[in-house]
């Protein structure tokens, strides 16, 4: 079959593999129908994150199962379904309690030895802890099929940061990072009921896809200005929860100083760089709360697959760039150049 | 009135000052019955944080109102009270929702212009937004008396922690501190329905309160000995939720390093040195919160009062000195040196 792989920073090839198959009789084998590209997945193809020449990589996808191993009892050959980032093996004290990510037996599409979900086919560890079923007639429209694909981690990822951040009915909410999570997070704001929502952001084309989720405001200033403008707009308290979904020193630092005294910043952006933005004594001096981290999106795919599947969220929008299997590479220049938000991926 | 003041690190005096007199339509003046030494007083004693030459010090107060300005409604002189470690004007956004730390008009016993615990008496800003009635009958009681002052800080902040870590009935908890507010913490977390109370520290006369509080094991080592033996007390997994009620970098890392996937810090030690112990990395990974600062102990003096008065909760064991006025410097001495764990003064 043929994958992507990952020979050196900014050296991805698309190149024959061996193909997907059954390992253990808790694998499946899933052909992929469509994947994407991650603004996480820069990190390595900018070398920021280390990899092995040849490594796989992609960890999103969605596809129909092609081969079921002998112990899979939740699906069959035929069968559409969605894969969260990580596979996790649905039995443990975290999976049970919603933390897939934690897993002991988990892992990440693309780590060394397993497949990427950038590729023809990937086959799927713990299939019955991992995967999600979606209805078998979603295969044949063409944008619900890259709606449900925000599932596998972007969608999950924003609602994710929504609930660290404490968005509940009525809050006022502000946005950090207007890649496509953090535009999913403003899609999980609303769905949660936020009444305000500030996205920061100075890309008209992103900010427009933020107003289109139900961002109320939009600010484009950065550092002191952005902070000074989230103020203005909050009657100079700043945001009861705010979305921080860049990983930045400065973007933390922003989301620190936007947060209103006794609110909380739910993170999801992958931490990069030395410094943490973490300023522990303006937190201690305001109540202000960190949560967040790598988000358990399998725990959430059955809370958000209904509001997928009747429309009630659209997450879409977030892929303005769609390639065939040979133009990954392309791919991944375009969002590395901000030419593209998120790059959609249909083998 | 005499009142202890500060002149530069290590340089206590009690001396006299101008009498504590209204000033404006909303004080009362409070004549100190029982005061006492915080650990964070020590920050100060030790020149770690800046004070003003003769600017006064203690945080931590009860005692009887002897003049009330005539716009305060809810104390007359003769009302036995307890003052929260920050006055705060019990009308704006944050009092209204129990973030009495973040009042705009709020300061803190002992700044600038402003009477401290440490001496006979204290005017008190805002009396009615501030100070909490107690029972009259409790001033002839010594034992009951020593056990409400800690409602002044060190039980509301134990609580602050225990409520930031997360602690519900039935938690793993692990508290890291074994000075006033760690034991407080551990008194907060059992009230709280913790099954399992781990607590950390390496001075038997401190850990024999914390057992006495309710801990039901307690780990001496530091570092990665204090991180392998909890993690062996509780599986391998870590606590679910946290106390770091220190405020190092050392002491953050290991809350950092105890806490299990998915679980929660709060932290009350007040933030200090350059480095913070927060790895972001870590707890991105493995979905750890933070949470707490600076504790409101205002709004939770009404829940836990009538567990001290009821003898439910008696924190009082935390105090091991009693000093005179006189023997202030000499308390904080004591406690600098670790001989003391919390200084009790009776003017």
């Amino acid at each position: 079959m043929r994958a992507t792989t990952i020979h050196a920073p900014f050296d991805l090839r698309v190149e024959d593999v061996p193909d997907a198959v059954i390992k253990d009789f808790t694998d499946v084998v899933v052909r992929v129908l469509r994947a994407c590209v991650c603004g996480s997945d820069l990190w390595a193809y900018r070398g920021e994150s280390a990899r092995q020449p040849g490594q796989r990589i992609g960890h999103e996808f969605l596809g129909i199962v092609e081969e079921a191993g002998a112990d899979v009892t939740g699906f069959a050959p035929g069968d559409l379904v969605v894969a969260p980032f990580v596979w996790s093996d649905g039995t443990c004290d975290y999976c049970a309690e919603g933390l897939h990510t934690s897993c002991p037996r988990g892992g990440f599409w693309g780590s060394v030895g397993s497949d990427g979900g950038q590729g023809e086919a990937v086959r799927v560890p713990f299939a019955d802890g991992t995967l999600v079923k979606l209805p078998a007639d979603a295969a044949s429209d063409d944008h619900l099929l890259t709606a449900l694909l925000a599932l596998s981690d972007v969608l999950g990822t924003g609602h994710h940061a929504a609930l660290g951040a404490g968005v509940r009915k009525g809050s006022t909410v502000a946005v950090v990072g207007d890649g496509a999570v953090g535009l999913c997070g403003v899609l999980a704001a609303k769905r949660l009921g936020a009444d305000r929502i500030i996205a920061l952001g100075r890309h008209t084309a992103r900010t427009d896809i933020a107003r289109a989720f139900g961002a109320t405001d939009v600010v484009a200033e950065r550092g002191d200005a952005a902070e000074a403008a989230v103020r203005e707009l909050t009657g100079g308290q700043g945001a009861h929860a705010v979305i921080e979904a860049v990983g930045t020193e400065q973007s933390m630092r922003t989301a620190v100083a936007i947060t209103r005294d006794g609110g909380s910043i739910g993170y999801v952006g992958v931490p990069h760089g030395s410094g943490t933005g973490v300023d522990l004594s303006v937190m201690f001096d305001r109540n202000i709360a960190l949560r967040g981290g790598v988000a358990p999106v399998r725990a959430y795919i059955p809370e958000l697959l209904p509001d997928v599947l009747d429309g009630t969220i659209d997450p879409s929008p977030v892929f303005d760039l769609t390639v065939g299997l040979d133009g990954v590479p392309g791919g991944y220049r375009a969002m590395d150049e901000r030419t593209a938000l998120k790059v959609l991926v249909k083998p």
